[in-house]
């Protein structure tokens, strides 16, 4: 990775921050956030702003551009990263270190009195433009939106906004109809006494109507916004996409409806004009609710009286519970990516004493064997393929410049997922295709006793995710160890692999009460810097528990592995595990044997079958 | 317990409230919250307003009467008592469940259009105006400040606010003097670009001039405010406290000592003006700190753009790191307290099969235990004597009505502590003097698990206590069992007993990391409505851990109980518990025999030290 040379068009994005056909007064600061205009995690190449100003291409970072300085903001996941890809015009600011001002501190540090700040408002969410506005006033300067994008006005090779074709899902795969899913919803709106609710993130507008696309890599979303009135329905979609029949029957929009389910259909870039006009048609005590995430463009077009605003909307939490033909789906989808996994596993055992399996033909294998499995899609994000000292780089991703060869010396930390139409994997292993040492070991077992301790613990109905994350920690915590990372997210249902409202986190962020049929991701990890990375990571789903008792008849949950892939023995020193813990581990290597084992045997994969069944040997306190 | 008669006082306070004399305009809603002037948690009787309205005396709570409606805000610790305590002019609404409307919600929902809801700028805290207001506006209603507080106008026989002498306390008690700590606090002050702090807390005020007063019960606190400037220090403290030649000396207030350590006494009620002279007097970029909680009276005082509020104050975070004179006292005032608790409960092993010993008798009994200790002053809070039935009620105070007697046949819960000149105790035991049922000692057993899982949990420095919580609730969990309390709060070094900005909650307030130094208690529960209460309560101090590994340097923290007292073998079930606990126990009662056996020795208190001895013999698993 060597640095994008940037002085070129840092003086250029200068030049246009001060271009009377762009500003309607100059900007003395450009702010150039990470996201799209649906605060998306994952972005198509044309929102790629920041790493197309900076050369940091990491997944969180915001860019700063005054009249002197050029700055980034990102996390401790990134800081490697970022300062490798950018040259020396950018200063990187570490966020989560004790001495890093914030945004709006460091601007307020350098700005000339009376500054005005640009950002493009469909970029940063209302919540944010909120604080940062505040802060930034109180110092005596504005936080003014730009509406033309002014890294697009510099970017000339910029690329075209994909619209790609549509997928439709029917009921053998939502077990929801979207018609019934916009009854829930209006049902939701009445309780909060709601007219209008505005879905802006893509996940939930492709959830909400039952559609998945490809417009942006790993998330099977494409751009779209919608409104939803007690009457009416607004769809805002670009190109040719809705001239094909089967999403026309889908959406039934050549069929006579009872006019409130009539979805009208309208261009992408019509949203703030179509909103614009619900917010001035607004009568008295007419409220339209938007996620407090929603762009500072599309919440101003609501005037400020009748705004509903929430940290999460009612489809991102209608969609975090799955349903039972969703449930299966992603149990589905599961043991197809075990049955993957399986025949890597074993491909590698054989092949990574030969010297030749680099990280990058090794995730590349991993997505060969995926996409043998029915009704694979695509990648549900970029593959984690690392050996040795890269395992230690938390979110890596292998490049031909970092490119190692596995071998018999080093672990070796595969996490990576798939999209299929029945469901969102995400599974990580550790492996050693040689003699592990005692520390290795050690370290893995520590980490594996957290993974047992949150996926088998039991809890009381209502508990919030963040009450789970120690029981991560607790084994790597007894010896001075720990990890720099959540232990789980939300992860979707032929969707989005990382969605709210619920997780796993020490960071005490609002999510929502867990409860059955959510599904989250358990993974803890250990990390050392320059030697190895080992992280054990299972989807599970909530699912009520049995317990002795019952207080308050609140009920308790626990969760169910739906990853079924061997945790590797060789790794866990057992003598460091509790009896229970052990069982665990054999309870476990059953049901994989049982359940990948019967769809191996199916697939008349049997090399892989007998490399399962070796793999979930029970493991015994006694060796 | 019947409930308080309020027809005619509410009838006195809905004429008031339309009444020119005390407000400028009508207004249609009163709010009567729970605190004083300086949001204190115990109260002087003159304070407690709400209580004098409604008859409900519990320590939180917040009153809110309309022309029509008056209605009650507690949290579950205080339903039964609310229901108890008020008449059937009040609705109880109960914090915390799902469908009990917020106070901001509930006045919106019952108020003509354009009302004015009044509050006593001095009772509410500044973060809770803002709150409060805004959704009052929002909804077209004003919140209004009351200059003279309505409740006061027609409490005729509103008892005297107190003004008690004053105890200084040497460095032999504090460990630093108050100079030093004025020098500290201006260093932190000028870390900040801040040029004032107001000290409105008490406890805040006495930690600061190493004074300690006797204005509140169980909080040894006297009223008074201080504004600290850099270079003044202004004392607002009413009566003739400062004519005590110990409190000048003390305070070396005729002593001839630099301008910026010469304390000015000034009245009590003269802080509002003086802060607002402060005010009005600020250059541009001089900011005055305040809590954020600081009443809105005060922090009105000061404009906006000069206000500098944090939730927790420098003060705040420095008292609670114990230093070692304070850390020495506080194991000092525990050895004495367990010496008191031991000869209580032999006592009681005697007593209680004769059916004479009442929950007031037991008290009372604690009390004098503890008072024949060296340096005893009072109680830390209303001792908590409860058996069968009523230990299941959390906050229980025996009262004659309730007044149970302690039998062979039923669990006796004991929360008690005491302030003594070098420190504050805290101390929970659960106790069985006949034979505990297996179902009993299986939650006796459970909670035990859950204190010890937090007094031995190791945890990176940095830890915030909330990230403990849920090791404490685990082993319950498990059996679907729990309680709907925190699991500890921050102690004081001789001041209250409840204290920020750290403690263990599910509950993920904005507490501050554990460090060295910090004191807290650990007191998991159990509670069966109707049967029977658990608590185990220690109080803990966070010292260093030795770890096998240290993971970026970053150290660990565990606790050391201070609290020396026995854990009742009898109500524990070994077979549930792990070795690792067995021996916690084990070596806990070790230290217990070590220590205040030798106290007990020293004190000539030979029967107690047969009981301590039997009470702390070894248990083994293979019982």
């Amino acid at each position: 990775m060597s640095p994008k040379i940037t002085t070129e068009l840092l003086k250029q994005l200068r030049q246009v921050m001060k271009n009377p056909r762009f500003v309607q007064e100059p900007v003395q600061a450009y702010i150039v956030p990470s996201g799209d205009a649906h605060q998306s995690e994952y972005i198509a190449p044309c929102d790629c702003r920041r790493a197309f100003i900076s050369g940091f291409d990491g997944s969180a970072g915001t860019a700063i551009v005054t009249e002197q300085h050029a700055a980034m903001w990102t996390d401790g996941r990134y800081f490697l990263q970022a300062a490798h890809q950018m040259d020396s015009n950018w200063t990187l600011m570490k966020m989560g270190l004790k001495d890093t001002p914030t945004q709006e501190d460091w601007l307020v540090s350098v700005l000339p009195e009376g500054s005005k700040v640009g950002v493009d408002p469909f970029i940063i969410p209302a919540d944010q433009w909120k604080r940062m506005s505040k802060v930034l006033r109180s110092a005596g300067h504005d936080l003014v939106p730009v509406k033309e994008n002014l890294i697009d006005t510099i970017w000339t090779d910029c690329p075209q906004r994909p619209c790609k074709p549509l997928i439709t899902l029917d009921l053998s795969y939502t077990g929801v109809s979207w018609r019934d899913k916009i009854v829930a919803l209006r049902s939701k709106m009445a309780e909060r006494k709601v007219m209008w609710f505005v879905v802006t993130a893509l996940d939930e507008v492709a959830w909400l109507f039952n559609l998945r696309g490809s417009d942006v890599e790993y998330n099977p979303v494409f751009f779209a916004y919608a409104i939803i009135g007690m009457n009416t329905i607004r769809l805002f979609i670009d190109g040719d996409r809705m001239m094909d029949p089967a999403v026309r029957e889908h959406l039934q929009l050549d069929s006579t409806l009872e006019p409130e389910f009539k979805i009208q259909v309208m261009p992408y870039g019509s949203i703030l004009s179509e909103l614009q006009a619900v917010g001035a048609g607004l009568s008295p005590k007419e409220k339209v609710w938007l996620s407090d995430k929603a762009s500072y463009a599309l919440t101003e077009a609501i005037p400020k009286a009748y705004r509903y605003l929430t940290p999460y909307t009612p489809i991102c939490i209608a969609k975090a519970v799955k349903n039972a033909v969703e449930t299966e789906g992603m149990r589905r989808a599961h043991i197809k990516d075990a049955v993957a996994l399986c025949e890597l596993f074993n491909w590698l055992e054989k092949e990574v004493p030969k010297g030749t399996v680099t990280e990058i033909v090794a995730a590349d294998k991993a997505e060969e064997f995926r996409s043998q499995q029915k009704d694979f899609v695509e990648l549900s994000f970029a593959t984690i393929s690392s050996t040795g000292p890269n395992g230690a780089i938390i979110h890596y991703k292998p490049v031909p410049e970092t490119n190692r060869t596995l071998s018999v010396n080093e672990i070796y930390l595969l996490d990576s997922g798939a999209q299929y139409k029945d469901g969102t994997t995400d599974v990580t292993r550790t492996m050693h295709f040689g003699t592990p040492s005692a520390y290795e070991k050690e370290c893995f077992t520590y980490v594996l006793k957290g993974h047992i301790a949150v996926s088998a613990a039991i809890f009381p109905n209502g508990t919030k995710g963040h009450l789970l994350d120690s029981f991560a920690r607790s084994a790597l915590w007894d010896c001075g160890l720990d990890y720099l990372h959540g232990t789980g997210h939300g992860v979707g249902s032929f969707l989005n692999v990382h969605e709210g409202p619920c997780g796993i986190s020490y960071k005490t962020f609002a999510d929502e009460p867990l409860e059955a049929g959510m599904i989250v991701s358990d993974e803890p990890g250990y990390y050392e810097d320059g030697s190895f990375g080992i992280r054990i990571e299972n989807v599970v789903l909530v699912i009520p528990a049995e317990t002795k008792y019952n207080f308050k008849n609140r009920g308790s949950l626990t969760f169910e592995p739906l990853t079924l892939v061997p945790i590797q023995t060789k790794m866990i020193d057992v003598s460091l595990l509790t009896e229970k813990e052990c069982n665990w581990v054999n309870e476990y290597h059953r049901k994989c044997r049982e359940v990948v084992g019967a769809e191996l045997e199916r697939q008349g994969r049997h090399e892989a079958l007998r490399w399962l069944l070796r793999e979930t040997e029970p493991v015994a306190r006694g060796q």
